[in-house]
């Protein structure tokens, strides 16, 4: 339980010291801002050896001035003087600490040096430090952030980041934004001098507000730590992994990045799989995983019904389908029927069912949803974008030409269900608006059955491992 | 040369008549018009048995009512009219027939009946065939289209398609337009009953217009001369091949679309290897590939030098290009130098080469270009949309945040480049300007990475195999 709190604190301080405020644009200039835009502005004091003020708010000389109760610093000064703002903090009782100044483990022997030094104050004055080299978290659930740059809307969702590095952090606080998947938690960790992935992925265990759970792995601090923290967590919520230091050009890369080793991949891929860990391929994979996590149920079993207007694209998804795991059986009886009854003479009713420029594209949709043989549905669709305008600029909307898709899938709620929109951007921003944010709407129709199926995988970690 | 002769008339033929053309929409109603605003509307000439007129446009009530000399016939009539509308052609002396009409041996029994009934009457009258079930061709070059679903503006390129599928043909057309990258020529084979990929493979080697042939492939008409093809072909023009059909079920389902036996999977890998072709995983790796040697010139060598302002990103794409075959060796050190010169403290100056930042992205990307030690460079740019945003509506230009990219570019022309934006789309379309229509801009580290292997193994392809 004393380990739990001493997590919270990060997430939902009472009093908060920014270390370092800067009068000036720069690295950590914009923290007081962030925090008083996102209602934190009461509990916050900036410290700056030269006071004054930014903005109307006060810079105290050193931490030991300010007026009010403080639980955790945030520390933004240069590398050579942290060790001494520690000690400080210490001192004044401060035991939660995130240090987003680089220069460390990651930046050569100098720097392992300093963080060397860092770590005997830690020991000392028994701080938590989350960093450094990181900008540290946020909890998008009370607003606090340590983060000065979130995207400009930034709507609580139930999906939580771990990354090691600040810049992945934001990179993905970005494309989630764009792909209306919203977050939940995001902690960078930077060179985890104390607090690791494992530590946050129990925080994230434990918090009832996040529902799926994404990292990005550089190397592991302590790789059986991991792999049991895993297990444990993966039981009750998905953990979408992401590893960079696949080869030992990559592992080097990542040791100047974060100071990380990031250890021989082969193990990795034994251990994260052991484990119920959802590996991605690619920052791609990473992203469509999560679209499809964050939205669908866990299948009933592995048989995939494609319905598509491309031959050529059910036969790409199924491919991809089939080597990850999945079925693609044929419809029943009944279906078959259902379809044909609508079709045109040339349809052949399979699956994929591939329904052409039939216009009954909502009719097999809808059919092989309710299809009591078939466990998850993908629809591909295939307009060309000059015969899309034509059909727009006669006053016919999308809903007529695809069906009223939230309609349709909610007919079978349990069952996955994505579209995949193959052509112009235009009919995929369309087809967005049309399916709302419940329904994944993805480009890649071998990602996305890859994705159909990490959802069947996951159904059977959770199977294999009861609670 | 008789050979060459037959299927030139295809792209470039002397008149024109149109079997089954329709007087109210659907499949085919569009090609008069595409052809008339194309140009070719003087040489085309409209059969329907009822007469009568489209749009100005009169209606033969046969072919051999059609007053002009006609060399190719585009037969859109239902299926079981073919043959006899075929006799009617041959006997006329038309001997080169593009049948877009469907319903043959995808269809089950009774259409391959139909196709059989059909090559019989090929064969008497000495016919070439494309088709049945496609749309025919595209030439970009003096305007000549059988498809009547072209992108709305559709400028000349250098990039030639070969798709079995109609639908993928035009899925491609629409993607590679909205990503600047146009076409020369695009051949749709269907049911492939005479003319294959191999015919058009060759007649693609001839054509002068074309330097980059992509190949959507659901199984080859004959492996073995494919394979002989694809070795001659590849010698002198790359061929991209994207290929479904690597499962059982996706064989399956290529056989109701184009009839296809698209063959084991595990054979066309090492054939397609070593005929020197350059295989996809994915319609976007088919893409992200098209764009890159549409543009690019071959490297002198593997070694991979690049840019970036994520540690992560660049971690990932080394990772990828490693395991793809490139090394990514440490810069020299006048680049290390000229980079330290005006780079913060913090910056450690290596391959891959973060700038975090620093705003040193430009001087860095030149440097790394301009090194002797590096054959092709790859420049990843991060940075937030929340900061980009703020940093334009300031009056800075991207050209200010990202240099002059053409020029910086300029400096080396001989060497691969590219440019991988992780950002928000506006970023994205923001660079895509920046950096013109001779410079890829692509989303995918990964794939980025993957592609400029792609460049180096067919640089060696190329090498191996001397004129």
């Amino acid at each position: 339980m004393e380990m739990e709190n001493d997590i919270n604190t990060f997430f939902e301080p009472e009093g908060i010291v920014l270390v370092g405020a800067r009068r000036s644009p720069g690295f950590g200039y914009g923290i007081p801002f962030i925090l008083r835009q996102r209602g934190w502005g009461q509990r916050l004091f900036l410290v700056n050896p030269n006071g004054g003020e930014i903005d109307g708010m006060p810079l105290y000389k050193s931490a030991s001035e300010v007026p009010g109760p403080i639980d955790l610093g945030i520390v933004v000064v240069p590398a050579p003087s942290v060790p001494k703002v520690l000690s400080e903090l210490g001192q004044l009782g401060v035991r939660h600490i995130i240090i987003e100044t680089a220069g460390f483990a990651e930046a050569g022997e100098k720097g392992i040096a300093l963080q060397a030094e860092v770590e005997k104050v830690r020991k000392k004055h028994d701080l938590r430090i989350i960093g450094p080299n990181c900008i540290g978290i946020v909890n998008n659930v009370n607003g606090f952030s340590t983060n000065e740059i979130l995207p400009e809307a930034f709507p609580q969702g139930v999906t939580s980041i771990i990354a090691q590095s600040g810049v992945f952090g934001n990179i993905l606080l970005d494309k989630l934004y764009a792909l209306n998947l919203f977050i939940c938690k995001a902690i960078t960790l930077g060179n985890r001098m104390d607090i690791d992935e494992c530590d946050m992925l129990d925080y994230l265990h434990r918090d009832p507000e996040t529902r799926l759970i994404m990292l990005y792995l550089e190397g592991a601090a302590d790789g059986r730590r991991l792999r049991e923290t895993l297990a444990r967590v993966s039981k009750d919520k998905p953990v979408l992994v992401l590893k960079s230091g696949r080869t030992d050009q990559g592992r080097a890369a990542t040791a100047s990045h974060t100071g990380s080793l990031s250890g021989v991949d082969s193990l990795y891929t034994g251990m994260l799989d052991q484990a119920g860990a959802i590996r991605a391929e690619s920052l791609d994979e990473l992203i469509t995983l999560a679209r499809i996590f964050a939205t669908q149920p866990l299948p009933q079993g592995n048989r995939l019904g494609i319905v598509t207007g491309s031959g050529s694209m059910g036969a790409l998804a199924t491919d991809s389908a089939v080597v990850a795991g999945l079925e693609t059986p044929q419809p029943s009886a009944e279906t078959i029927e259902k379809v044909k009854a609508e079709a045109p003479e040339w349809m052949n009713v399979k699956n994929p069912l591939d329904v052409g420029p039939s216009g009954q594209f909502k009719i097999a949709l809808s059919a092989m949803l309710q299809d009591p043989g078939i466990d998850m549905v993908m629809a591909i669709t295939t307009i060309p974008h000059s015969v899309f305008r034509s059909i727009l600029s006669k006053g016919i909307t999308g809903e007529q030409i695809f069906g009223n898709i939230p309609a349709i899938r909610s007919q079978e709620p349990e069952k996955p269900f994505l579209i995949c929109v193959v052509a112009h951007d235009e009919i995929y921003d369309h087809m967005i608006e049309i399916a709302g944010s419940h329904i994944p709407v993805v480009k890649s129709p071998e990602m996305a059955a890859k994705g159909m199926a990490a959802l069947w995988r996951y159904r059977n970690i959770q199977t294999d491992n009861p609670k």
